[in-house]
């Protein structure tokens, strides 16, 4: 709870501003709205700077559009992540204006004026196949305000063609090294820079990979110190906190 | 490798002001140095702002001495990681001056003037036993540079004693959450706060924890965004992805 | 065996009201009735105090109309869960009054006169997602005489959801908390109450959620005593066992 | 939080009996007191109906003497659970009056006026190997006010053995019944009963027993309902469990 | 090799009666035919006592027919198990006096006389679902000659419903017990005879069942003596070991 | 139960010879004597043919001491596996003609005049290592009046040391087949013999082996039919299950 | 890098026939092309001996045919292993010339003169569902020159049926060994032969074989030296590693 | 079995030179000696190049003495691998000749004039705490004839001390890279040359990396074609199967 509002509360009820039955009421009340079965939190923004990002993947296209709908109103944007076929129909026939990105199934709308994007975050993907990955985790930490670039398919078996863009990495504030198989690229990306890097398996492989749980344990194992780790498939996450880390904070009071 | 240097090297090649084979052994031998039974990385400041951290655990008393001996003359300091009793005690022999963290296992020694901390990194335990891997989190992002603090036994089955902190936690430019079990505290730090949190899994706990594995995957299974994770009783690693983000590069150059 | 009826049996074999050989039938077969490929235990009731609920996933629609068919001649209810749409259809057809409630897949009929719902069972629920197996609990706790209520989104990322309804989480007999991804709802809902806790951990998540088991063992690891785990989705057994705790047993002899 | 003391600290401050400043201070600090190590909760026997019962395996002989210092003097007892022996060689010196029971490894003290036990919590126990689980359950069910009774070496490769006491089954509030090796033991009871019972697997076995975990999963697959499971060897939370649902609360208002 | 073939051959070797060259191509290439993508081994029944099963679920239905026109061929008779929809349609063509059994789907023939069969293998199934692998290890006992019964849907949570059969367990020379969940039927069987019982996991269960991994881990830890078991869903091997079990070997050298 | 028994019982019952209470006192309670922890069941030998035999790995030397004190009372044997050394020591000291058998742990004594051995168990073990689980099997179906076998180190790395003996192999009435490692032994033994044979997994291996995992899974998987298994070094069930074949039931009523 | 290149390029800068930058240049961006969405390794062949083969079960159609397209124009060649039905269609349509192999899915052309295959690379594999598996590796090996030859369907099960071979198996350069289920082949081929085996896991079995982990660890823990292993189902990785241990080395400098 | 020695054998057999008994004893038993415990294999070394190399791990002192000695008379050399302290100090009082490795646990003689060394094995390693594998590996290749250098210390997190080395591992006939932690070196090894390449993972790492399966799965995952992966920590086995890659068959008849 912000102090700063527990206190004009209470001075409120001090000076009998506020009843205490109504003071109780907001205490408690206040920061939520029920849309039946859903509890939309739209202090969330104020909480963690982003509307509610919702995960389309458990829901049906009528949930996804009546969240939607919610979050347009209350933040004139929303941001949806692994949309089913369905899903996507109906939320383009409600929200015509609404981009759908089919290769990492993210469908966004973003009625606000355009941000100036910040920073650098540079997502890097080993393979090809790890695509719609990195592309979750680019559109993510846009949408986050962060000036975000992709490099694609600089695995470590042509361990030449990362070293390549070396000081691309190097200039990045954040990265996110996607990677499925045996997962290596972050420990090689992390032992070329002095940035934070973010991993992310991917269920890309066979046999033995265990849908990205290979990818997972090298990330988790990295001998290059600053490499943390998202869990399998997640670009969202990834991006997430690397546009988190980008932010430039020193403007704000902390 | 750094272009600038490699545009200077070729240029002397170019004025004959290096041989041929003078420039190849450089291009290729230079940046290390070896010390018989490891290669030790003395470019390693350079390229990743630390001087090499070393992991004390598989290795013996006398390779960690010849090792700390070899950094301190390179860099006027070193950092040693889980050293094991018969380590630390040689250690002391040898560096007097340094000193021995016994919760943490750390044995560092830093001979350079104190430089002044910045930012503040925020290392949260769950409970008293997480406690020697907060503190190696800890102690690494300060060695890094990091303004830092640690905030103790504040799990979640006593949600209020965490919440009696919210503003702490909101105050940090990057946290580390550290809790053993269900691994459940840095979904709730994560959505108390809009800033990135570093999750680290500890060994604590028994039977189906197996050795932290359940807190490891509650961690990367957080539906909390913003939330990347370590391996398992890892506070080295978070500790140090923390200082990385917590880093205030806007004043050097990309 | 029920010593009242031993003894009485063993009785009427002392007044020779029956013979040996009729005693041993009696005292072996009685209280089973074979049913071809199913063994169906009508005395199932009055050991367990609920008739035979049916498991419908692994069993054809011919197979869940008869042994339904023989339930209900024997207790005039059936509560049948995980039916497939193949098995709803063929049930409707046979019970035009049976209802078929799609989100959780259970098929009930209960011809009898309602009984009175007593003590309070909550289900809690983290996710939109979790909603089906939220709604197998409740079902469930009610078919067995239990007044329940459902509380569903208050998952842990946005723990003031949670806190503003901790009166009703403390007015409860018994709680049902269900929850996928790293599972940490009932450790914290655990940490607010002084009832028992009864966990479900859905297969909702991906990649090292692996179905669940993250879930279940965030669970089985939690910090809060008084929390107990049911399988994976099973949110029949979790709505079974909070019935029974929920159940007032002192005007019942023991 | 509680409603009523939320109410009359308003009411405070709205008649002036309370500064703002004093009200936000009990409002975020009061019910915790610090220790330095650890921040024990003293409002945590008024949320949950037992003071903070101390995991003694993870903690040092003088922190465990530091936190049943201050627990003795704010409750008049202390629980320990899985004391080693340096932990209890120093508890008993510190507290000459508490109770060591070795085969649980339970350490405890309680100088209230014995408390009257009430209902009827029965532990169950397949093997003598199982003993001391099953023990610490017994001891933690009626340190929390149940009526406790322990039957042993009632495993299902001799089933006649426990359908001997099937009568004591059918008399329990609440049962635990405690199985290593195939776990089978809570399914059999299980159909006995119509009592909730709480199944906890333990690490007796060997080989692909897994130090539990085909216990566990026997127990979370078992086929009779109202069965719910704990940890691996949490004998103390199965008795923390049981003692709730054996609590009588209809004399409590809800 | 058996030694009086090879003492026959070599005799004749000795008379001259077998050229060295043929004596070399008789030990090394006799006993094999090629049919292409299989080499079938027709010397299997001599060894083993039954031509060779065919497991239907890796092979085109055009190999399984090849196949079993060879068999047929040889032994008069063919067994083929896993059988898909397109292979029994294929079998059913070319050999219209089989007969294809679709709960556990095996299609077999045998043009031999009847022979009688001997023993008694009892297959235990603890739920109606384990009956298509129940099924399978039935009729796979009975086709290597031994007289098998089946008794069905008698799980541990009815315990009663099992006992009431105890005298048919007793006779039986083999028993096979089939159980899915948490496995412990076998534990129980084992418990009430002094025959050997072979327990059969099925992949019957969901959520933390592993597709039958908790009853494999469950049976193999099973506290009776006398227990062993087969790989999950395995009918066939488990009844194929049952019938060795059962052949009276008195009457034949060995 | 026994039929006849029962009927004996309540013939007596109808006759008056037994009163109703004394009946139903018998039928519940007779076959078990109390020991304090253990309750030991003496009806076990009537039941499965062997007095109960013990674990010895989870109990303290007195524990061992006094269970063997009873069976030898009631049996005039006792068989304890898996004893440790100090349970060695003191079943020694309380029965000095005990044999103790260091290699597998195996502590026993048999008082009873020596019965004729019947039959063939034939023990194989892949590798010197794999002796003393191979001991296990061998005394244990030897006390259960097996003539049994041993024949060491015929892994399948140099097959042709195993084809030496395949007589041998085909001469057994049951076969054990004991390996660790990958475990390849019982397919390449279940493939020369048309006998019931049971595979044992050992703990023999490092790495990727997991304490005999990797044996148990290739045993379970092997494509030789008639193979069983048993849990990983669990010597004694596989001696226990071959003992249980190899007798000789056709003289015996079934 | 070639130092030769390295020298030259150096020479060419000392002499000013190449400048500074585009030295710089060269040997930054020179060995890679850009397709767009995949960066192509021109110069794979010439470190690793081997055009791109390219893995065609994670990639569109359109995707596949852009990268043969370049492949062919670059090498005269390309292998596409893991062909989906649509690319299959798509790629024989693009290249009519090329050849699909069904069973193994690999689809290849090859416009160079046809090279002399030499030394001899031996597959074999254990069953007949193992064939697609086998296939796979014969085509790679041959496709990187070497004599490749395959032998079905001699699992041990049948011994002899291997044995027969023993000399085929000795004559082998390098021998590719494939088998599911319990994985036993390579172990015992492996104990015939002074030849590297590389051993491949098949998915081949059901339960307890877990798509192939079962053989995979069997294999791992192989008790024969020289056994070497690749991922489940990766008959290409075998094949290519085989023919490089084949490949004649002693023309070439090293 | 060698078919130039069975006909010579049954020549002999034709011409009476050799009756058929003694055939049938040649046939069968020659090749093997029995020294009680162990089966020493003699043939060993034709079939497969190495006399019997000793795994010392789960031998006692006086096993592994007894087997190096008949290995010593029959092959005037002995290499016995894992040997514990009490095997290293009863090895060398027997052979004082013997050396011994301690940081491999290595102790080997070889009484045959020193073989020339042919080709060229280079063993490479991740880090220091690899280095006793490594030596494994190293020791073992030396032993069975091949050139061996070893190079440590070149992990992927410092990329460019591994690419400093590139013409060293272009140079060499086989590799070996043994790796702990994400076990991410074989994959860049692979990409940077065209030769064999065999992948050791190490136990070397903490939390999740498992005791070695995080770099044992990322081995079998890599994306380089030509690795292939031995057990965690097998040293020899990846030694022993690049001497067999390493050896020139070019002037032996195949």
């Amino acid at each position: 709870m912000d102090p700063k509002k527990l206190e004009s509360l209470l001075r409120d009820v001090q000076t009998n501003a506020l009843s205490v039955d109504e003071a109780i009421s907001r205490l408690v009340h206040m920061p939520i709205r029920d849309v039946g079965h859903s509890q939309i939190d739209t202090h969330r923004e104020l909480r963690c700077g982003f509307p509610e990002a919702v995960f389309g993947a458990g829901k049906s296209a009528r949930e996804i559009v009546e969240i939607a709908t919610v979050l347009l109103a209350e933040h004139d944007r929303f941001f949806v992540t692994r949309v089913h076929d369905e899903g996507a129909e109906a939320m383009l026939q409600a929200f015509p204006n609404a981009e759908f990105h089919a290769r990492s199934r993210i469908l966004a709308l973003d009625q606000r004026p355009a941000p100036a994007l910040t920073g650098k975050v540079l997502v890097v993907a080993a393979g090809t196949s790890d695509g719609p990955v990195a592309e979750e985790a680019t559109l993510t930490a846009r949408a986050l305000g962060a000036d975000t670039e992709l490099l694609e398919d600089v695995g470590v078996a042509g361990i030449h063609r990362l070293l390549a863009h070396t000081e691309r990495l190097r200039a990045a504030r954040a990265l996110v090294v996607v990677a499925g198989m045996e997962g290596a690229l972050p420990s090689v990306v992390g032992g070329l820079v002095d940035r934070p890097v973010i991993a992310v398996p991917t269920s890309v492989g066979y046999g033995a990979s265990f849908g990205g749980v290979a990818a997972l344990l090298g990330m988790l194992n990295s001998c290059s110190a600053g490499v943390t780790v998202v869990n399998i498939d997640n670009g969202f996450g990834a991006g997430y906190a690397a546009a988190l880390i980008n932010r430039d904070y020193s403007s704000r009071e902390l």
